[in-house]
């Protein structure tokens, strides 16, 4: 039988904890009833905590008014670290000027444009402008056109010597309890094999996440790596980037991994939370307020 | 420099030619001129050849019809080895019942229909009918809407436990002489990453090409295989795949393979084709009629 | 619960049964108790039976006296069909003069030995003779010395643009009930890996495999797809690639896949054989004899 | 025809440079002759200066000490970032107690020993002990036997569900003008594959490497990462880790990287470096002194 952990007491151990976002704040049909509980103790007992999402679909401040559209209103904008955001940062340091062509929706390009740079859809690159193209981001799996669209993607990359970055590495998300969607990670990585050139990844389990976030908590607090707990559904990007950044982990079985699979999984693939818990939820009766 | 070999003096070698027919008898903009000329030669030497082609969107008489088009009438559906033939043949010898899923245009599945079967485009799948898929095919990266029914055969795929069959295994294909076209392998490949399962490849640099096209030979002449000869424009599909078989080969270089790059492909590749010709166009000076 | 076939009532459908050796008849303890009988029970039937192997570190000659050593006399020379086998046509139908390199014991390479090819060992090429090495060939994971080969091995293949034959696509191989031996088939992979060429590999599921065993049914009888079964222990290999050939496939779990996992593998990789036995052994009361 | 940049112009306009030490300070032969003129200048500028090196084999201590055998003192070990250093802060904060089995020297796993944690070679492993085994290292390719350690630890991973670290994700390095060696991350690699779990990796492009060197340059300095620039000779490491990393790069020519290849290998990976230099070294005219 399963030994869980108690959410409670895991958190209890540590100043700083990073949640991941779907299958463990929401899901399909929402936020997890009574998520905000958790919250409300990490804001009684002076934690800190952050979001680390694999999501460039949106600003940061566009995910945190989803959470207080739900009802969740202690996510602000400044404790999330999106894989939108490394993207933006590389954008802003490594791309002097020119067009940025995107697939994605038009929201999800006005976060990644800045000073200097223009932003266009993929659609609108013809020989007019394909010169001036000097990146090339795969953003979301909406708000193109798959067969037309990555089919010039194919032809822009073979003809520009740019860097192109993908900016979720997710190859699918849940959609509902028994469908999947494929994400934009799982397109790029068919164009990456057609053109055979390496593209630039952001996105868990790579270490450059994690380093965001650490970088955050550190620029208004002193904390050690082992005082920050990560908090995530899936063995290998939540558990397996925060095993490897130094963090302690607790996988939860709220999402990608269930409570029957547990084990397995984990032998087969060799990634060993530091703890096993329910969800994140904690129950009213432990918080006893 | 490089050392070309002439083609009709690599022929009269043989007893048997097997061609691709993309990069080799035809590209993008129609039948190699003069290429009508090496098959006469052939003819009136008592030559056997054979097109052996990655191509599940047609028929082989629609695919002979094509060269008849052109003015290439030597090639008779007899004469045509195709990814689509093994196909064909797979469900035939494996699939008893029920329906066959498909990615592809109607045309493309009107020739893998057999008695017993019934053919299905993956966007009339639905609740209804799921239970009876017995198969899912890729045949063509046209006929259908790359997202929403690529997003269902993923979920298709999840829900049954069936053997899924690429028809074709090239990733991309020359579009004009400056764009190429993700092929169905390419779109398969991505959705096989996806769902983590292992699909069935029909298609060169596989043997099963060669092995049918061989027992065609056998069906009506006795022949080795050092007899016959295997031309080709592509390094890892027709000469790695002819060379496993047992075959010599030619790459010729009116296609995939230009000139100024041979050398260094081969080097890098290690696939070595056993001739190097500038293409199969016989001249009429060399036919000496 | 899983609804297992019986064996015999299987192999009354076929006229011809294709056997995996390792998992199948034998194990690490020698062969399976019992397994003479099936033997005896074909011949009395009148079907054909033939042993498909990825085996290159004996001679056919060699593998069926091991079976006589252990009692199992039915199986001749004649009906061994191993990767070894293919290799040995490759060298004869495409290596015409020069050296042979290979990795493997000295037994390994005298099978694969031919007039005009002279084989030798990784561990005795050097600048004397290098410029007359024509192919490598990967055989056995014994009879050489890991580091210090593999190291040349690695040169060699950097400086000679030759074919690159591993004779055994396995990966790794049971050597006692808990523990397995990496094959030369992952060594090789690590060495291609590092070289970065396309080597050429012979062994299930590869269909070159399934056609040598085709081609030699088919030299002393008349026999379709539909006639023959392929037994294997292993979804991957055997299973996989008996499907993909047109075969009917039996799964038995006396090898690779375990009876409490067998139904779960089934689905995750979505490889489906026709049939599940517990092994290939019939027993005495069945019989009758 | 390529145009170069000057080396010493391009590291005029940053406050830090990150090295790569082989095929930029030294290659098979010992140093680059007149790379400490370059130091001397960085000194003489006030200039920061770290070498970022995937590197298990010795201690910080031990890697200076070889720069300053050849003759360049400027090196101190406080000035090294190794993949070696990654290794033990992750066995620091993450294996609390029992013994680390490795692959490599006695001397590497010196460096990496911490207080309750032992270190024991692969081939000290047995029955009596395998069960206080909590992580295993792969750390150099020598110090052991290939075939009987490398078997031993397929088999240990199989049992054991520990976390895997590869401490040099390097596949070879060069070992004289014309040969290569396997390095450890190669053989790590087969392992990986055999075993089919995930393996934890240190060293370049992945970002922690350069997240370690980062913070170091600001436990005593303010410096943005427009201020820093990675010097490398390989595309796919040096520059392709430094560039998502958001610094800019420069590739010399002096190591895995020629002058003839450059621009194609550039088009074929589609990784760009900001700047291309003939080497790392400032001339004695240049410098004026």
């Amino acid at each position: 039988m399963l030994q869980l952990d108690n959410f409670k007491s895991v958190i209890d151990k540590y100043k700083v904890i990073f949640f991941d976002a779907f299958g463990v704040l929401k899901n399909y049909e929402g936020l997890l009833p009574g998520i905000e509980k958790t919250f409300a103790y990490m804001e009684a007992q002076g934690k800190e905590y952050y979001i680390v999402t694999n999501d460039a679909s949106r600003s940061p401040a566009q995910l945190a008014e989803s959470y207080h559209r739900g009802g969740l209103t202690f996510i602000s904008p400044d404790r999330i670290v999106s894989s939108g955001m490394l993207t933006k940062e590389y954008l802003d340091l490594k791309v002097k000027d020119g067009i940025v062509a995107y697939l994605g929706t038009v929201n999800s390009a006005h976060y990644i444009e800045s000073s200097g740079l223009k932003t266009l859809p993929v659609s609108k690159i013809d020989s007019s402008n394909i010169d001036k193209v000097n990146a090339l981001v795969f953003l979301d799996d909406e708000g193109f056109d798959w067969a037309s669209d990555l089919n010039k993607t194919v032809n822009i990359i073979r003809k520009r010597t740019i860097p192109v970055i993908v900016a979720n590495t997710d190859r699918a998300y849940p959609l509902t309890v028994s469908d999947v969607s494929i994400a934009i990670g799982g397109i790029a990585a068919m164009v990456e094999s057609v053109v055979g050139k390496q593209f630039i990844r952001f996105g868990k389990p790579d270490a450059q996440m994690f380093m965001f976030a650490y970088d955050l908590v550190r620029s208004h607090m002193k904390a050690g790596k082992h005082e920050i707990l990560m908090v995530g559904d899936t063995l290998n990007t939540d558990i397996l980037g925060g095993n490897k950044f130094g963090l302690d982990t607790v996988l939860v079985l709220s999402g990608n991994t269930l409570a029957q699979d547990v084990q397995a999984r984990i032998t087969a693939m060799g990634i060993v939370p530091t703890y096993i818990c329910e969800s994140a939820v904690i129950s009213e009766d432990e918080l006893g307020f």
